[in-house]
């Protein structure tokens, strides 16, 4: 999705980045960078009963979080470096509960234009390939300066 | 939206549901119910460096906890009483920034169906009538027991 | 919604874009412009047959078109004169079934930006208040030319 | 996503049945079934001048209108056969225009519940393999008779 020429946005960029660039309540959820490259990026986010409703369900805010940070990577990754963006809207859809345990984000760029990014994040509890939750994205970028 | 004869969720009655009911992740944004009834629910984000990126910009991911946290007391309050419930999707959109500033979300239910709920949230900074963030929802309601 | 100084798109106006900038499968529905200014647009789906599923019912697929198209008019309106733009995204829910009627779609915008317009269009069956469907869009404007 | 035992829909049902459950103005849209199984369906939309706007661009209600379609097959061959549904949601993104080319739709069911059932459905141009759209979607199975 990016172009060839884009250089490389590092795992240890991002995780500095993720400590830098996020609100401390969104810091509070200890997330990681698993995998990140042009093509895409996955993240997890540590099971804790900090997120839970009763019975070990991680809330769906807990999941739309993780889903609209990792598009700010998955965005940054395909542009080549960390952006300044603003998300434009998310739709995030649950299909199964997670219950008691890590979930991973993957996410990629649908369509990386020079204004408007789209993208796809699926979320899965660890070790089950069947997705639980899944956000399509929209992201503005600023105008480039001229 | 209601029927006429659902009894009122009360406005203490739902800061105590706050507080037992929702992830401690949740609670650590110190959301109060501002007015509560068959026609829609109001409520507060408090402001705090804690929620925000650089520049004292509210993170969109708080603010997409807040409309869905907003929307399970406007189900609730529509169908007259708590209810165990999922969001099927939420869709998020973001006009404005709000910097600096509580947030205040405003819900109603759009269609109390015996299945699925649809609802809106539209979010404001304090003082300001032009909308900040708006979500729509969808929740699924359990199939009634037979 | 619009800036002030917006000359006006009259509903004769708008009449004629919709003969001359719609596809002829989106003429065939016969849309009319009801009521059009900055603050909103109202327009009409006629009932008719070739609409319809088994029953009467208009198919969804129908409304989801009306209301793209009111969405044009609401940005042209609220931007003054007609705009060439692309839908970035559309979110269409379906409340209740439309039977045997016309609809009416209601739309206006919730922030028009410079690069992006975000709007919201609520269908109603002929002579009832209650949503039918609703639809939340994203329009991008092509960028200034400088 | 279907469970093993589910009979098949075939081509050749599905192709009788995009003749018989649609409304007549979705079926001047041509729409034919290219590929049909419980994994996924493809669906083929013919260019015409008819579904263009200026400069052979093809409307993007004619795609929302080919991916609801092309749901209600992915939903049907999910369950094993046609069934009677009704769409509670539909977001479509656009990424790209579709310019003087059929289109193609790629659906697949990403959860199918007992009265939910959740699929995407992602657009083509024949021949290109970079998305031009896509939709999630959410359809309600009406509840089992007890």
């Amino acid at each position: 999705m990016s172009e060839p020429s884009a250089p490389a946005l590092s795992r240890e960029t991002a995780t500095a980045l993720l400590r830098d660039k996020f609100a401390p309540w969104v810091q509070a959820l200890n997330l990681s960078i698993e995998e990140i490259g042009p093509d895409g990026v996955a993240m997890r986010l540590p099971y804790s009963d900090d997120l839970c409703r009763t019975g070990g369900l991680i809330c769906g805010q807990a999941m739309m979080t993780l889903a609209d940070t990792c598009m700010v990577f998955v965005v940054s990754a395909a542009l080549g470096g960390f952006r300044e963006m603003a998300t434009a809207s998310q739709n995030t859809s649950f299909f199964r509960p997670a219950i008691g345990t890590d979930v991973i984000a993957r996410g990629r760029a649908l369509k990386t234009g020079r204004l408007l990014v789209f993208g796809e994040v699926t979320l899965y509890v660890d070790g089950d390939d069947r997705p639980v939750a899944q956000a399509t994205s929209t992201y503005a970028l600023p105008p480039p300066k001229s």
